[in-house]
């Protein structure tokens, strides 16, 4: 492994050079107009890989966005990783926000700032950098496999399927992901549960053209007014969450284990300061990390009507729009989640307005457990690279494909992310640092050797 | 007055050709850019005004955009009309729902298909050209003044300062107003009340940053949902709205009143079918009438948060906005209601949240009775043109300036409106019917000879 570690030490700004090229392709999969820029983003992909090392590399059709495939087979009596990431990225709006161009990537404060920097291109790199380090230097301990997607932040419609098609080309004994966060630089976590999603859109609708506030108002349901209404429904007083039947599946977790994961260091002070809030808030009786990891929740993502403009105009819309998403926990059915909402909504609606919800995508919740090989190879990786056990912990966040992956290939995956809170994904000015860049490639490499030690015991 | 009314009949296509060169140019008041077309547009009319047979016109300068300003004082012992209109319009959005281009005015079905068709070009405009065919034919009995402002579409705020300033200059015995609308082009109306608003624009922020739904959502509180809850407390089951002190100063009508008002025609199946409505709405009590005509109302006239792009977004934003107006009715005070609403939300904020609220616009509310000379000869002029006399009504717009020419210069307002409810003013595909447009010239010309009449008793 020396060799591996001291080729990644020698082409620190190459890796970071080539990682910089693939985050210039502006690759945003919920945006039509990028659809040339996912193409190019598979072929640049291809590339890096055959570049790596692998055997064969191919950009493959799906129903969506192409999905990129290599693989390096060593010796069918090793076992196999498969790892997984995804190339595509969230839109950058606000753009006014962002302190430098979101897809022209800048080093400062020993951060790459960057749409993608970390969620995903940044971390999918390190895996092939990781891959090239012990290729190059003949230390690769086992058969390898990439599935790098181009949907996964509009929900991975087309994987599953793919999947499905592809099983016996993708089989493999864990599949290797990092597309999740860490506790701090120096406190290594790894992820063993993920939140599920269900996202949907709400319309109401009102008079069949915007009126004069003025002469109709007071007179005329207005239909912001009215979604601000259903909005306010969904959630009551201890913000528990109204929708008929949206708890029947959820398991309550025992209080032993929450006694457990009470130990995760965990400053709300730090919290707080680094969000800007005043209070924390959310589901009564349960703890800050307790209503991110084990209860489901409801945001609204974005909601829009009327006059958005500069100035006032006194209008009463026609329309008003939101999207509202809720985070699920394990046997919550994302389908029968967003039947219920979309159910609960419709039924609701009075007589003087139009209600229609619209699913937009979805995801079931995830589990790892800590007793599988891939589990322990991770921690002992980390425990070397970080001189710190790692944290098991259940992250607030969704990889819907993650739980696909179990149901369609029968294969667990092994959520080993390296990202900060301080990242800022999904948001402007996302940011990935060096620190965690080349640590997560050197952790990476360890754990390559640790599970070809945990397989052959 | 025959000679006037052959005058309007020999030159119609040559008023709609003038009117449309005032059309195009795009005067939208609230949009900075679009200052050098505040002024283009002053300039035109002053040219226009000048062709009508004005002794003089001037473009004045106010603190906001300019004031035209132009008189004919034909005789010291005449009574004088003090004309009163705006030439900004506006903003255009949503842009895609317009059939035509919103600044280049098209006729379809005989109608004028273009923003300020009606509101307030195309009705501005009506006073202008009757004024012309009486200068031209010898006819004009009275003094005229015109003052012409480019601020009522954002709330008139330089205009009461420019009216203190040139309190001698606009004496006059009325201030003629036609910017309100009329219940059918069959059954003519005169408005004779106008609700006050209150203007203002909520920001509620949460976190400092956006954040990833997943990672935050369910601990955090959010802006977005959080807005929908204020918004969704304004309000009680019966549509009463909830701000401490909102009702103190509302006059109850009489039983009486209400029922002279109740005869007022109207259809409501009418209503609905022309909104595209299955229920009306509004305060438990009340007719839809008298829910716009003699109660204040509370709307959303906009709302943003989040993402509004297409496909999901799983972002926890970090603000909300919303404008909201109150429509308020006589009594009422407009900066009192802004105080409350302010105070009202600004306290019932949670510690998890910051809500700011500020005022953006309002104007009184105002009451025309039907005893003063004015509205005789308007009512006359009517029974003329229209062979019907008119229905006094309550319009549930505003026009704040009119009480304030009430407050400032002590002179009643008479409001002669010629729009309809399907003129989509504020709207697009805002039109105004030709039969609206010349018979309210016509009208007009009738006012002012009555008008002399009356005054001369």
């Amino acid at each position: 492994m020396k060799k591996s570690i001291e080729y990644v030490e020698g082409n620190k700004d190459k890796f970071l050079q080539e990682l910089f090229d693939l985050i210039r392709i502006p690759s945003i999969s919920s945006i039509a107009e990028h659809k040339p820029d996912m193409l190019r983003m598979a072929e640049a992909l291809k590339t890096n890989l055959l570049a790596a090392g692998v055997d064969k590399a191919e950009v493959m059709p799906s129903e969506g966005n192409p999905v990129v495939y290599a693989e390096k087979l060593i010796d069918p009596t090793k076992p196999t990783i498969l790892v997984y990431g995804h190339y595509d990225v969230m839109p950058i709006d606000p753009i006014e926000l962002w302190e430098s161009k979101p897809f022209e990537p800048e080093i400062r404060d020993g951060k790459i700032y960057a749409r993608g920097a970390d969620d995903d291109k940044g971390q999918s790199f390190m895996h092939i950098k990781a891959f090239e380090a012990m290729v190059s230097t003949g230390d690769l301990p086992v058969n390898v496999k990439f599935m790098i997607e181009g949907e996964e932040e509009i929900g991975s419609p087309s994987l599953g399927k793919w999947c499905a098609e592809h099983k016996e080309m993708l089989k493999a004994d864990t599949i290797l992901v990092s597309d999740t966060g860490m506790i701090a630089s120096d406190i290594p976590s790894i992820t063993t549960g993920l939140r599920g999603l269900s996202y949907v859109e709400v319309k109401v609708t009102g008079p069949n053209k915007d009126l004069h506030s003025g002469i109709f108002g007071g007179a005329v349901a207005n239909p912001a007014n009215e979604l601000a209404k259903l909005i306010a429904s969904l959630t009551d007083e201890n913000n528990h969450i109204t929708i008929p039947g949206f708890y029947d599946d959820v398991i309550v977790v025992s209080e032993e284990e929450r006694a457990e994961m009470a130990k995760a260091p965990f400053d709300i002070e730090e919290y707080k300061k680094a969000l800007g809030i005043k209070e924390v808030y959310g589901e009564k009786g349960f703890s800050t990390n307790e209503r991110t990891g084990i209860r489901p929740s409801l945001d609204v993502n974005g909601i829009w009507s009327g006059y958005i403009g500069e100035g006032a105009k006194t209008v009463l819309p026609s329309v008003a729009h939101a999207k509202i998403s809720m985070r699920l926990v394990p046997n919550q059915d994302n389908e029968t989640i967003s039947r219920l909402i979309k159910t609960h909504l419709e039924s609701i609606a009075p007589d003087y307005i139009k209600v229609e919800v619209t699913p937009l995508h979805g995801g079931q919740a995830y589990v790892s457990p800590i007793t599988m090989p891939a589990y322990k190879a991770a921690e002992k990786a980390y425990s070397y690279t970080f001189n710190k056990k790692p944290v098991p912990t259940r992250s607030g966040g969704s990889i819907p494909i993650v739980s696909t992956f179990e149901k369609v290939l029968g294969i667990k995956s092994i959520l080993i992310g390296f990202g900060l809170e301080s990242d800022a994904i999904h948001s402007p000015n996302e940011n990935y640092p060096l620190f965690n860049f080349y640590k997560g490639i050197e952790t990476i490499i360890y754990f390559y050797n640790y599970f070809n030690e945990e397989l052959s015991k």
